[in-house]
């Protein structure tokens, strides 16, 4: 009887709490975008509502870079992969003259753009495999710890979008259970995600390699391959959100056409869902791109967002902050 | 105040509830396994304990065949392929003359098992490919409702052990998040674990196939490929809970050397961790085999199990009853 009473008293305490806590998106402005979020939460969390869906059944899941955490003026995976290299480089001397690897060290990136698919993806390899999973894991928390972003010098975990994060909050508050589906590596994300979305390991849907059980001293260890075994883009975010996930969301959000499919898949189940596109339309206080961009195009999506009614957040309009302070 | 309220009644519901109720395992004999199982959950959830382990990382993965259902005399899928590849010979005249499927259709399930691993991977494709990823749970579901064991002639979600569900819902009431790693197949397991073992099917990890989104009466669909994305079995255990769960599970519970590499796995991390091997020795209440069997062979795993002081359950020794009444 003791936990119990205990728990008596937190309850007592979360119903006691001041008016002022009651918003649970504050940093939303009171337009449009918002109420329809708190509209369908409400909707498909009212007991009795025609339109009730059980617990297990609320799955959310959201896009990170451009949705969750700033991804311009490149994604944050591709400066990891750049500080990768050049760290390796000593023990590779054949980069020097080997592409993209000898344009990236002489700082070249234009050069290692022009590489194309095919160049990126060996300095994907390089970067990403061949170490263990524990190794890989500790690289990426060890360079998160001490990067910063080109143009503005914060760490990139402090670029991450106040309004999101009381967003994930609020669906999990109301019995949601959050997932990445992210285009970006599901390695290189876990680290990270449970203390910065409060989003676990296993509720992250990733680019993902391939991975091999080898004995080191006696002891099994996971090792990372070169090889790709899902591309979480486009159209592999409904393959990724199936193996991992096993049922069709309820909710998703999004900012970009790499986006289209998962919204699609994800608003064509029965009964009632949930699309929601993050425009990024404020250049002041982070960037102002969409249907001409390299990183983060939103065309189709966009078209497709109007033309279905779905959710468009402009983050000018609907923000009142953007990063948390 | 008024949800508070309700809870707060529902608590004290449960605190009062007769000490009767309180052996969460009342279908486990009080022996050493049993004792070892409580002592590891109460070392690692007591706060303070220099052994304490966070909520989030209490992860527990779990075989499913021999391990939380029956296995013998042939695993359920394989009953699941024959019943399917019948089914669906009527729209494939050439099986008629095609092997294996021309010794199934006759009955000679000697000759389709001597078609080896080959022919066992044709009747797989055959089966699992080529219908969408609802038509797939849908006829597993419709299957497993009217399909009965060969031998005991009980509905195969009756053939569950009842002291492992009670084992699933002890580890969860201490915060334990319970999965499966199964050599069977993912979306052959999702469509009922949830009902039978309260595992969700985010929470289900098996061999799992190809995916491919397309477009059909201008709706998504995910239509299942006859090619192999994960081979959920031996060193692929490992494989499948770094890619499903992205950490090392903290107890791990199997019954066959296709569990030995998660059970290493498990016990190589660091801290406190739990290996548990479910040994077949009941002849008369369920079956009695390990070193010899084609089925579940119990072999290198139950060496490591003895040399390392795992525990081992003995089905005839530490468990009062084996189904579900």
């Amino acid at each position: 009887m003791k936990a119990v009473a205990h728990l008596v008293l937190v309850l007592l305490a979360i119903g006691s709490r001041p008016a002022s806590a009651e918003d649970p998106l504050p940093s939303w402005n009171d337009t449009a975008s918002k109420k329809a979020i708190v509209a369908f939460v409400e909707r498909v969390t009212k007991e009795g509502s025609a339109d009730f869906v059980p617990v297990p059944e609320r799955i959310a899941t959201f896009d990170n870079d451009g949705t969750l955490w700033a991804e311009q003026p490149v994604y944050v995976q591709i400066l990891f992969v750049v500080d990768r290299v050049k760290a390796l480089a000593p023990q590779h001397p054949e980069w020097r003259t080997k592409e993209p690897f000898a344009s990236l060290l002489q700082g070249d990136l234009k050069a290692v753009a022009a590489s194309g698919e095919a160049g990126i993806a060996e300095l994907m390899a390089a970067s990403h495999s061949g170490m263990t999973t524990d190794e890989f894991s500790q690289t990426v928390s060890d360079w998160l710890a001490t990067a910063r972003h080109p143009t503005t010098g914060k760490p990139f975990t402090s670029m991450v979008y106040q309004p999101m994060l009381e967003l994930l909050d609020y669906l999990r508050a109301h019995g949601f259970k959050t997932f990445i589906v992210s285009g970006g590596g599901i390695e290189f994300m876990r680290p990270w995600t449970e203390k910065v979305y409060g989003i676990p390991p296993e509720q992250v849907v990733g680019t993902t390699g391939g991975l091999k059980l080898e004995m080191r001293d006696g002891q099994p260890v996971l090792v990372k391959l070169p090889t790709l075994v899902l591309n979480d883009d486009k159209e592999g975010k409904p393959v990724g959100i199936q193996r991992h996930i096993g049922r069709r969301p309820l909710a998703a959000f999004g900012n970009s056409d790499g986006d289209l499919a998962m919204l699609q898949w994800t608003t064509s189940g029965s009964g009632p869902r949930f699309a929601l596109v993050v425009h990024h339309t404020d250049a002041e206080r982070e960037w102002a791109y969409d249907r001409e961009s390299r990183i983060g195009r939103l065309d189709k999506a966009l078209d497709e967002a109007n033309a279905k009614g779905w959710t468009i957040v402009s983050m000018k309009d609907d923000w009142k902050t953007i990063f948390p302070q």
